[in-house]
């Protein structure tokens, strides 16, 4: 290192001092200590890289479009996050790692308020183009005993690979929630869910293609389990022999969450009436306590 | 460190280890470098700070909102890297460094393209509100010799604190460019300008409200100063004796750009009919040659 080396290091360091003595006197110890993190990163990553003028130019215009873009119904750095595993580690962190408790994964953009409730054995699909699917089991908490009335919600894109907020117009379809019975048993209808890409015609789409990364998902069905007194618990199933199971481009898979779909003809089909085959698929939810967080 | 801890921290490292193997087929070695990086801190960054749902959560809607509420004539991410010192500190690493070239400072939301162009001793300010300002000097490079033909782009806010861009309609004031004179010397008329707050009725000025810091920046002038063969210079010059030069909220200021400006009473003002008092500031600017890096 040469002595002007060493004088643009300390000139360079003489910068991230000031910016995080300015956030000294943040009010929040919480604020403080994330700012503080925040820039020390923030700096480090600009310092290592020897960020350009346009490379900085470039960060500013892609941030402003990924919100730009974003709507009621798309949300560009949801993705952003899940593109970058962000969101993937946030769950990590902050799963209760509970033993025998079921894993999560990524929330996802395609989570929407206000739902339709349906009975259990009911269908959240009806009319969603796609192969009639049976999705059935039982909210256990980690000792076994059965969790009633837990709030099960879940969505799903259809056939196409499109969730329903992806068209035109405000249909509501492929989403829905109800809640487990007595002995925590639940039971719904869907349809077999499809690989898809994810949104990828905006800014997280040309960095997917200028990083030969695939924008596709395995096919998988969104839930999200909540009960008084249990951790909330948001995971998906995902269909076992999926394509892209190796390849999640928001790197969502775990194993314990891969489900066998079982293709079943001639069967009756359970409280619903369906010409032809349907899939049927097992999926035991078991729900750690709140505040539980022993290995 | 516990067996649970040691698990943890390697489940969450294989997170960052995937997304990093993501990147590693992008075609430009530029791409996969930064990809990496950013990765590395911003992962580390969580981690470190135990990033939760509901932060996650916030970040996600904070940094929409700075999207959505830039426009044309307003960047709110700009103002956000500003009150990071990320801008700072990326003007820093891109400086050419060479002993004796006039030192940078932040570009700021508020340059706008295609400003008008006003001959040498024109003034950039016609009926912009504020005392009659005289700037003057010469453009030379690091060796002595005058730079003739350089472009001088000056932009500053009026005696309200206030750019053109940020009053409704699409006025054009207090802005211009102009060319040095085959001795490089060049001069203008503008007003005094005067300290003032950034946009802070956005995201930025709820960050800055919640660290308790002020939005405030003393009184400046901006130039970008360009000449074929030379390294762009992008830089303010500060009033000597404003208020907020030691708590610039975008950390901008450097001693050798704080200049006096003279008041001047009863002179004659060159080139300009001025009733009353006038103030005038010399600003000699020394670039450095294109590619030039020793100090």
């Amino acid at each position: 290192m040469t002595d002007g080396d060493n004088l643009r290091a300390r000139r360079e360091r003489a910068v991230t001092d000031e910016v995080l003595a300015s956030f000294s006197d943040a009010e929040s110890p919480r604020l403080k200590e994330l700012m503080a993190a925040l820039v020390e990163h923030l700096h480090a990553f600009a310092r290592e890289v020897r960020l350009t003028e346009t490379e900085w130019d470039l960060a500013i215009n892609y941030l402003t479009e990924a919100g730009q873009i974003s709507t009621d119904r798309r949300q560009e750095f949801i993705l952003l996050s899940d593109v970058l595993g962000l969101s993937m580690l946030t769950v990590g962190i902050n799963a209760p790692a509970v033993h025998g408790a079921t894993e999560s994964t990524v929330f996802g953009p395609f989570f929407m308020q206000g739902s339709p409730q349906i009975e259990r054995g009911g269908n959240i699909a009806e009319g969603v183009k796609g192969q009639p699917c049976y999705i059935h089991g039982v909210v256990r908490d980690v000792d076994g005993a059965p969790v009633p009335s837990a709030r099960i919600e879940v969505w799903e894109a259809d056939d196409d690979g499109f969730y329903d907020v992806q068209y035109e117009g405000d249909k509501v379809q492929g989403r829905g929630h109800l809640f487990s019975g007595p002995d925590g048993e639940y039971d719904f209808w869907c349809v077999l869910p499809a690989p898809y890409p994810i949104p990828h015609d905006g800014p997280v789409g040309r960095l997917l293609a200028a990083s030969n990364r695939s924008p596709m998902r395995p096919a998988h069905v969104h839930f999200m389990v909540t009960a008084p007194g249990y951790s909330s618990l948001i995971t998906h199933i995902f269909v076992e022999g999926s394509d892209h199971l190796d390849g999640d481009a928001v790197f969502g898979v775990k194993p314990s969450l891969i489900i066998e779909f079982k293709e079943r003809v001639g069967f009756p089909a359970p409280g619903a009436h369906v010409d032809g085959p349907w899939v049927e698929a097992e999926f035991d939810i078991v729900l750690s306590r709140s505040g539980e967080s022993s290995r």
